[in-house]
């Protein structure tokens, strides 16, 4: 991007809401119109950019921001509700002048949950944020207030995960496992980037048209430090926007009824640490939750490694909460309807909800939202001498340390500033911890742009 | 009723939520609980059992208590949600056991709404109910909690008031007007019980039929005070309980697009009073809003006794905002259709909602609640040295206390107790009132059971 | 109607098709054409004209045609499809000059029946129409072409039959019967006139209402001959004209899932003839078909006169195939419920389809159309010499006859001319005959304007 | 494919029919069944296996039958409908034992138009299939019996033509057109295989989910002989199988709004001679018909010869009549979208059908069945001495030949027993074919398998 580039075409455009934010009180216009307008404004104008550059290449956080530097968002207020009017969007977001509506109905999102955190769960004195219950109730909340949750609906959504840049082999199975879901009736929730995020939707879709299932769901949960670096792929048709990384990994759990892990970097090993203590801890014993890492056969010996450095860490007990299927999509999909089955049984038998978790117990341990400074950072306790799931909680603080430091605009701020993280702790581990982290580098699971330089030091390797 | 009456059938029951209620948080179901266990426990008991005995014929609130003297109902918690358990409910709400759909909607919507008011329009200190905002906020947010609010949907909405009580001439009418304006795509909003309020949702579900009108709103809104004395009818598809009569008059005022009134008692006038008073407001000057008092030919006389109260007490300004139109069902629904559009075009010149009439203003002394003890009746400020619409306030809330005094629990034990209550004020505007009042009686408009004795005493007449 | 009688004021309007009729090719719109302005027109008229006055009092077939001397009605070609073109038509049918949409659908069923009724049924040579299986085809093809079968949907519709002139008490009760009909999910096919033609309609849309059962059938299927004098009610949203009587009685017995007869006058016992002539006949003995007579407590001897009637000139054994209950509509509709939900597991042991009554064998005797010429009816067989179902379908004509001579344009016309029918037979079946036709006159369930002139003369009795 | 190759697995099923064939006549319940049992069964068999490999690789139409050997479809009678009863179907059409529903629609599909063209198209007498009308109303009569064209629907077909094997850039490039289609609005219909007729499908999918386009319609038009080469491919949603390639051809031209005709070999070529001849016919002077040639920047030289052949051939008044818009996918989107709202002015100023081409004139040269016999070929007449719509047709039948030489079972036969087909005419043109021919060879956008044998020779070039 050199200063003789010129920059891609824009529009202007005034756009009315569309499902949800449509009937407001007159104090919910007003608290909308000064959220966007205040302190949020950056906020919503670099969400709104990610909406709008859905389907564009880059995972440079600040590459839009550098093509559409006069892009503007603001909202408007009147007795009617609210309207949104765009300045320089990137035209590829609009045909013949017009917004695409999937578009539309993401960026109205976007409006709705950024000013939705601000203003209910961090601005209303509402939820106890220092409580467990609290927590879990702002995720039960905003998730609600996005209409995600259908009563009537049986278990059939499956969370997966993965890695934003995955190789081609690796992308075209995510399909086929997509497709696989799709043709036994499962809808798919992701993080809504591109990789692994993006390819079970579309083998989804093309399975939900052929067996002529009219309304899937499609739904991405994101968060403001990351949608910038994962625009939300064009399939998503239902978009929500958590606070923080920790509401939306409880999201993910909450709102899903099983979940598949594909190949992917730091960010996925963050969700496996997350789900794998969860699940570990000991009142989630009974709990049924499918739980599937999968791949091509060129990936078998990623999960072998990922497998050895679990079992390392956690302990042999961890593997009898997950199963390794290499190369058999179809055998993926068996195994999520079986376990869902499960689900659906154990949520009746307990008269739970369908729609939400209720029932699995959540350590306040991975509730709560780790600010990765670098005294936070060095503060980790890696060491054994600890129940399992609140090392695997801080094993995951650690990855989540390194996603920022790498792909968040703040993190990455930090590391600019002062250096690498230096991250410490027993000395396998820190070993085991180094080697899978330099196998992301060389597979280049982890790589932006230009040469890669780590943004933190194993010290006790 | 005598001791040896035998009771009628019961059913018991368990019966899970239609629409709304099914997506609660842990909180809210056991707000519900609790809330339905304590102190709003009778309340609930008498406007379930209200939505129960619909199609029942005594207007005593008290009678199908009498009747039903076993019944009870509680809200029962789960994760998944709650149940709602009936013990000896009218066995006519049922059929082959299975209760009726909707009968099943309109008890949920009881319970929703009494503890909507009571959890958050009371219990939260979210609403500053000391201001008119504030007051108009809560009337919005259980409006919208009943999801009675559409977006997108023309102005098409005429509220009925009127008698319950109306001779079988007088409740033909209301059929054909309510006929008319089905054939002119026109949803009814009403106050849900017999007489007047009926007529027009019966009248015009047939021309909705006609016309294959296949979503038509019948909308009741009542009050916790009058639901037992006027049992919704059974057209009713959207039920709202408001908390008290002043917010019921705000949510017709800013929910209809017009108001039609057709023959009634004391509680017409004060609908009549209400309405009047606030158009006649100096800020409502320039706002459209269609309002016709109708009868048949043989109401004649009645609306020109109402006529000239009105000249009388508002003088005769007060006529430029109403129209009377006798004997022609059509012609007030074409009425109605003109001064709709008017209202249409008023709301896209003013950027104002269609579903939420934000433009009205509605001076405090026609939403504060209005508690007509003896002391208060006695203290109204019935005399000319004051501005029109504070003396339509006062007038209205004279109605109020006797409607209270009437057919309302609280009232009637007042009453009881305390004897009638005294009014006072300018001589004319006393005679012109008591002779109002004489004519309800004589015309039986106030009729409960046996003989009448009236609730109040006319001083200064 | 004397000469100074001022005509009711009428509309020209110009109608698009709405459902069925909108997609025709070349041909069909010609042949449409063709016959809406050859032969047909006559027919085409008067019953548009029938259908343009629902809602009328009289029952007098010539009646509307008085009232509206200059009413015209053509089909315009287009190759987009057909309009109708609508001169001097009563303006009733209009609401501020735009035609009431469930009035134009029922006039484009008038177009589509008669113009398939002479296209396809006679003129087409598709079917052998001397056949019982050709006849039995056409019915098929008529209702299809119709669209009133339904696949997937469940048994549930029952037949209901009686007069168009009964009494007040009768009449509510036949609302009573359709609202507990509609309470229990069922759909309501009639005849589609007044009396007990429509309150089982009106009883059943409240209950339909009542339990949000959205998409309601009300089936009504008339006959050229008898659509004039039986104005399809408002509530019918579904009507097909068939040809005759014979093929309209088949289309009732293969269509319903069960048969409600409430009391009427002749046309009721021809249809009660009908019906259980054919039941009696051997082939039908193991097929289940609900059947039962019902009235309120002052119908009481009514039905015992014509149970009196069935056993004397049917047997005894015809008794067994139907029940008589007095004054329990909930009764009916259980036995309804119970009844069809017999013919459910029938058709499905059996392989026959739910919207079509394939199994039921009917004798070429029924379904032959009778024209009710003075020979024909001095030539019906009303011995007791021959098997039980050749007696009742000559029973049959005999009834149709006489109803044809009392209300069918035709018939009227021949009785005019040529004096009242004679008929002859078993002695004591002619008294009985006679008995029962006397019954019907001074019950007034055969008058249409001025004295009574019966158009038949018993010579056995 | 050598004697040891396993062969794929398979499944039984017994299937139940979806949307059409629902409500069925006996007659038409046994017509079918005769005709899936007599005669019609190879048939039925081979297009059936088609449907069930969708998604399959070769485009040998003998493959299929050879890799699954024993498979069978039988349709079973039933009073109630028919049920559709494989034998050793691929399992590829099944999700644990349930055939994919998409499928199961496309196999009834086979089933209702195989019966319905041979029992109404041919054994009907119904129509006269020796005149143009007579041809139209069979065409005409087999779409509307598919249900394919709906009543107020806004013209927004557009027909896309071109090969089944075009390479990589050629199908990504029909994906973005589809996809530029999409999200303008408008919905596919092509030839239902792969290549050219499966990219605009797909990229128009993920179009109308971006844009929320809820039921996208993706209809496939084949015919018997060349459905087994070229499957549906699984997105279209419906199928419909024309008697014979000339109704095919007939039937899109009538049914599109518009043609887009992507780079193909000789189908393709006979195709753009088809739609030339007739719109250059002078009754069609004024009719107006979007129809665009394009393909990516590579195929700009595959496009200048082919409008070098038409200008040759036709003239260059052809050239009126098409637009070549190279390597732009918008501009081709915006060319359609412009011209459709062309083809919606005419036809309500000629108050023609949206969903019927009627005022298109069709001369009965390319109406009527061409059999490509060695004889019929050697008797075409390509020389210049005649009207040029009339050299159109018979170039255009020269190239069906070719195409029957090539992939349909017949003509295939007919080369092996007779060797290639001989074809003559005038020397300009005859050299034009055959460079024409030998490019599309070199091209490879003839091949099947194995070295090409072509099946014809230029006898003049």
């Amino acid at each position: 991007m050199t200063e003789t580039t010129t920059l891609p075409p824009t529009c202007n455009a005034r756009i009315s809401p569309r499902g949800g934010l449509d009937i407001l009180s007159r104090e919910e216009v007003a608290r909308l119109q000064t959220a966007s307008s205040g302190g949020l404004r950056e906020l919503l104008r670099r969400c709104a950019l990610a909406v709008l550059t859905t389907d564009a290449d880059s995972d440079d956080p600040r590459a839009a921001a550098l093509r559409y530097p006069d892009f503007d968002i603001e909202v408007q207020q009147q007795d009617r509700g609210i309207k949104i009017e765009l300045t320089a969007a990137p035209a590829t977001a609009f045909v013949e002048g017009e917004i695409i509506r999937g578009i539309a109905e993401n960026l109205f999102a976007v409006v709705r949950d950024i000013a939705y955190n601000a203003n209910e769960v961090h601005g209303s004195g509402r939820f106890d944020l220092g409580t467990g219950s609290g927590l879990t109730s702002a995720v039960f909340e905003i998730l609600r207030n996005a209409r995600v949750m259908k009563s009537f609906q049986d278990p059939n959504l499956v969370v997966c995960w993965g890695g934003h840049s995955i190789n081609r082999d690796e992308y075209l199975y995510t399909k086929k496992v997509g497709y696989q879901l799709g043709l036994r009736g499962m809808d798919i929730c992701t993080g809504c980037g591109p990789g692994a995020m993006k390819g079970p939707m579309k083998g989804a879709t093309i399975a939900h048209a052929k067996q002529r299932q009219w309304k899937p769901r499609y739904i991405g949960i994101t968060e403001p430090g990351i949608i910038a670096a994962e625009s939300p792929n064009p399939i998503v048709n239902q978009l929500v926007i958590m606070p923080d990384i920790e509401k939306r990994l409880e999201a993910f759990v909450r709102l899903g009824h099983g979940i598949i892990v594909f190949p992917g970097g730091v960010g996925t090993a963050e969700e496996i640490l997350f789900l794998l203590g969860v699940l570990m801890h000991p009142e989630n014993r009974e709990l049924p939750f499918p739980f599937v890492l999968t791949g091509p056969a060129q990936s078998a010996a990623y999960f072998e490694r990922i497998d050895q450095f679990l079992r390392l860490t956690l302990g042999e007990a961890a593997t009898s909460r997950y199963r390794i299927i290499i190369d058999d999509p179809a055998e993926v999909a068996r195994e999520m309807k079986a376990g869902i089955r499960k689900v659906r049984e154990f949520r009746l038998k307990e008269q739970d909800a369908f729609f939400f978790n209720w029932s699995l117990h959540l350590p306040l341990e991975f509730q709560h939202p780790f600010v990765p400074t670098h005294a936070a950072m060095r503060g980790l306790n890696l060491h054994r001498d600890q129940p399992v799931h609140l090392l695997a909680a801080d094993l995951r603080r650690a990855f989540s340390g390194i996603v920022a430091g790498n792909v968040k605009v703040e993190g990455m701020r930090e590391i600019e500033q002062h250096g690498p993280f230096d991250i410490d702790g027993d000395p396998e581990i820190m070993r085991a911890l180094d080697a899978l982290l330099a196998d992301f580098v060389q597979q280049r699971r982890m790589k932006i742009e230009g040469t890669y330089k780590p943004c933190y030091r194993v010290l006790g390797a």
